[in-house]
């Protein structure tokens, strides 16, 4: 009757921080070096990758483990206070095998790919052997609502021809990215049900006729891994390559953007608590007019607004973990929506906060506050943007009360 | 390992939810119309009261009954969805016996009083016979620190006598209203820890020298049962009136405050939700400009916004109800501040937007709007200004953060 | 080319400054001990009427006067500050025969009115002896849709029947309410244009029929003019009570509401200074934890952020008044949009601020606070919501866009 | 009487507006194309320079300038509305010679250079031959509080030796980035009044021991004229380099500040006009869920809010500027504190309303949003943190109401 970790999840807890303070924190500082060199750091990452998986820190994000595959065996409430851990340093999500958008692409591959699909693709992204990408949001559509989309995905003959643009493709960048899922429409027919007309379908990046454009920067910082424009121009694959049944796109989709949104919110959990110890430490520690900024009644109000959001954010996260568990991403439709919008609106909160607490230092990359600011920024689009997900939840709502209408006549008070 | 209520509690949430639909809702007209006439309600309550007592929905919010003592045996955990459905008509409360302060007054009485003064006020409190007040906020003084406080109980002999003014002492007004206690200086040494210079002592209300100055309304409105003004002129009592040992009085009002809190916060969740339901329902039923209000983007960013803030503040409530079950009060006593303030804030809010989707209707006591956010308003004083919690919160976390200096450095990426 | 006061504005500054601290403040608790026994205080304004006509401090609002009409001539410009000043004391507008509604009504009626409605109505209403009220808003629709109406005035020979139940009557329960100017429907027809079924007719309030049902508090709060529900039922006038032509009353509702938005606007401005002023006198004055409170970093934030909102907001609100007196109340429509949602915001802002640092004394009928806090969220509703001016400022705004578009092109930067 | 814009100002906003649509804004993407590459575009830059030199644009900022001086003269007041429309495009500045940090530094010369150090620094800065940086924040003291700051400026027979780090030092970067004007402690006698004890120093960039350091990217983004860190290493500068007398740098730091700062809220005033041109167009163009986005009830609340904020800022920011023109930078010190604080805040709130409207788009650098979105905050710290000029707006407010004790005590009413 409480949200406290269990043991279980305690002892992963404190194995996976031991590993983070011995192994991941102390190669911070090469990993950013490389990165601002342009270098894909995976010199520090390969090592890391196989001391994780060797301890069994390993696709911590996947709860339906089969016995043949690698890996612990954690139920997303069991995932959620981990995944806290790894956000506090955004790239050692991959460390363990945990990045997106990988997650998402093994979880609908595990669900919906062919005994030949799987062996292809989800194998090695389950080893960490290569990685993947998503091909969703397009530049030049109004992408919230995917019945927009413009990408096709068109038969010919036993093949597929993918034609379309596609932008904020994570990972592209990335030296191990082999596989793209693309989503277009499949079925051109004007008549068709609207839901029905699209689909994914697997490409392999060395496929002729894709094309990375170019890595777009996120509030001007080019993430090491990319978040690109993907050009696919007459790419021509098997019939085989359809994941599930042509139209299951939408199906598809939302059973993609369950667990991968709520890994989000998890990750922005830690990264406000890191936000509010650095806050603090540098309240402590900074004078102006002879006391200590912490000595500040709006400093510490500011302290103490973050601790009670993000108390309160964790717990809503921690409820849709709980619920995605037991009644399934569905049916947690609602509940993931809620907890996406509330997480992507605290972190650009706690994260202003604190970058006002640093002063100037705040806006620099010499602390972590400038990327987690923006990467909040960001946050309220991926995934769908805030107001979709607003207009989710208030629909849920207005149904219930359409349900109940006269309930509350009693509670109206008749002029006296 | 969940919020989720458990089999005991859905039973008494049916049964108190029978009760309000099949009792107290059918008779809030009459309440109201009585009320409103300045008489105080006891034909409505009474009967409701006594039909409570019989079904065992009574004393609902004490966890430590011994088996003598009439009522329920709910862990704070338990109380707190039964708490949300009476905040509902706030009322109700009394029908019940789980009124403030009456609530916090047999808690400390039950802790802390002699038998004695048990048989003379603790036994009629918990039967419902007789109600109570508490004396602690002063007019003239800067109350939030309680250090600040200048009623006087000074002993004379084998008496005490009690000087001072105090308001917004809820209840006194209320026909039944038979003992104060009340907060005061008792030593006045100068230097004397500021922490033991305070006790609380009983007062009989019929005591010479107390006077119900005036009910004090609150944004205008006047409640029922008062928050009143009482003077206290040269009142004396017998030494034994004095609750625990003199110097106590810190002590007690931190054991009294922390149940207290969070009941108020129970009943605003219960609040909230009643107002989200009122502005679900007249958004479906109202039209402006060709449309209902209800699909108007800003008013599903409204009651999204609503949803996920009720239930965020919710899971804060819940788990301070729970620390506080296993800890004890004064473990929880940051939890306790963290959603006082938090509670507060929501119910203005939630509030404000109901009202803004009523229209002037929900300006005026026809819908129960407008005192629901004026009460708001109020709560954040109640038991303390916001500032006083967020302080507490502050501190708290500077604590930790003084205790883990240095902690962060990896996290800072050294110039390249 | 600065909005500094002129010299004959100063003057006139400086003249209802010295009354209102010689006659109008000394009043003031006479006036709440009359109102709150129910009385109105008409003991205490009407010598102050008569010494403030004789001064020449009368009818100030009113910027076309011809020469017969008693009282000053002053544009909305040079009217602003003095209108800032009587905010301060809500009641004394009336002292200067300046209040709501009669205001707008004598407004219409000086420029729609035919000689014989003038001679009856506005002559004693420009003298002050008599006061009006009008009938616009409804309790069983959306009146923020003026088409959703349902008063009724119909032709009945050579009368007109008024049926019709109106609120927030502002001045109904006034003793020297006569006229009430009321809006309807006049033309039953399916196929009329929309905008022009509508009509303004000029009830007196001793006619047979007219009921004023109860006085609706905001908030709690009896104003003692009343906010009353007023119910027509087959009220029958005369043909030549009709103001202006048959359907000319959404014409006439925008012509009445331009400058009255504004007033309020303007006294708005002043009731925030005096929550200022009152604020920071609070805040040297208290002590908490071996402070004042004004030493808190706060609070000081609190003020700083008051300050730069009024000083903002009266500028929008001069150049609104600059606009209507140089363009006229049509051509500022958006401007005067734009000032009443400011003006609204703002009160309920500093007011709360203004609160929370009165501690419980904020929440009390003591200070002026209460009152001004929950008349501001009023304000969000008087003279149309928020939401429907916000509509007004964006399809304007939206207009332009659409003129200009291209405009923009060379800002976007194309991908490198 | 009116804020309106003169006939003079009507003539330069024309003559600006056109020489932005004519040449700079299609020399627009050729700029970021150089600035992508990591060259400065000077190209672009200088003969555009020359062009505005030879219409009389050049030097608009600068209100007393003598007849030999290059430039118009403009007041403050005139200039504003002018450099709103070069913040559109933020490099434009410098072809018109009105870029910070040059700006500050040609007034300070101006006004307290001796004739030698005129002809070596300003005149080729009012040429734009050269241009400067000033040395103010540093890296490893809370710089808001100027008595933290560490540089040395220490006398050494006839010379100064300079030591020191600084940091956002804006334009070293810049290839024609020749004079340094640095801040330091010239007096380190302990009992010295701590406001006389720094000082002004002009210092040759290519003087041995200074180093460009590194340019410190703001939120990812590196301006090509670079934010940089700069290190001053037993720097030798001969003694008539001090600027004004030893002891005169807060004194000179205050001139220094004063209209810089208000040139900033100028040019944010002008971007936050181009956001919203922007959300507008873009609002009409994309249709999710079969309708525009501008046809959302949100979105347009959003509009009208951006064009509320923006109005409103824009008064105080002119009528700061006339307080300027009239009363002197010093006079209007809080004035200039107040919106240099609302500027900042609207920067960033209209800038992140356009970015949701944009969706991804407004992430990348495409779009000039991410840009604006990020220097907004930026501009929070910019001239000192927005709390510091809260402290200031606070105070003044404070000293106000300590001037005027008692003065509302009859706004207070008795109980009755």
């Amino acid at each position: 009757m409480d949200f406290d970790y269990s043991e279980r999840t305690e002892t992963y807890r404190r194995q996976l921080s031991d590993f983070m303070e011995a192994h991941v924190l102390p190669a911070n500082h090469r990993y950013h070096a490389l990165a601002g060199q342009g270098i894909y750091p995976l010199d520090v990452i390969e090592p890391l990758k196989a001391r994780a998986h060797a301890q069994g820190l390993w696709n911590l994000f996947m709860p339906e483990l089969e016995e043949s595959d690698p890996g612990t065996r954690l139920s997303n409430l069991e995932y959620a206070p981990l995944a806290e851990i790894m956000g506090r340093v955004p790239w050692s999500s991959e460390v363990f095998n945990c990045s997106a958008p990988d997650t998402g692409n093994m979880e609908i591959l595990k669900r919906f790919a062919t005994p030949e699909q799987k062996a292809r693709w989800l194998d090695p992204l389950m080893t960490g052997e290569i990685r993947s990408i998503v091909g969703l949001t397009e530049p030049d559509t109004a992408s919230s609502d995917l019945t927009n989309l413009a990408t096709t995905i068109l038969p010919d003959g036993d093949h597929y021809i993918v034609n379309g643009r596609k932008w904020f493709s994570t990972g592209a960048k990335h030296p191990n990215a082999k596989l793209a899922i693309v989503f277009g429409i499949s079925d051109t027919d004007e008549d068709a049900d609207p839901h029905r007309k699209h689909s994914f379908i697997l490409v392999p990046m060395d496929a002729p006729g894709v094309e990375v454009v170019r890595d777009v920067p996120i509030m001007h910082h080019h993430a090491p891994e990319g978040h690109c424009e993907v050009l696919f121009r007459n790419v021509r694959v098997p019939a085989d390559a359809m994941l599930g049944q042509p139209g299951d796109g939408f199906m598809l989709a939302q059973a993609r953007l369950g667990p991968g949104r709520i890994h989000h919110c998890m990750r922005t959990i830690g990264q406000c608590e890191l936000a509010l110890e650095l806050m603090c430490s540098r309240a402590l520690e900074r004078r102006t007019f002879g006391k200590a900024l912490a000595d500040n009644a709006n400093i510490q109000d500011w302290i103490a607004t973050s601790r009670m959001e993000i108390d309160a954010a964790r717990l809503l996260m921690l409820q849709t973990a709980f619920r995605m568990d037991r009644d399934g991403a569905r049916a947690a439709r609602v509940d993931v929506s809620a907890i996406k919008v509330t997480a992507a609106r605290l972190q650009t909160q706690v994260l202003d906060r604190a970058i006002q607490v640093f002063g100037a230092a705040g806006l620099t990359p010499d602390t972590p506050l400038s990327f987690l600011w923006t990467w909040g920024r960001a946050m309220r689009f991926l995934d769908g943007p805030d107001e979709v997900h607003m207009r989710v939840i208030a629909r849920n709502e207005l149904k219930k009360a359409k349900g109940a209408a006269g309930a509350n006549l009693w509670h109206f008070v008749p002029p006296q």
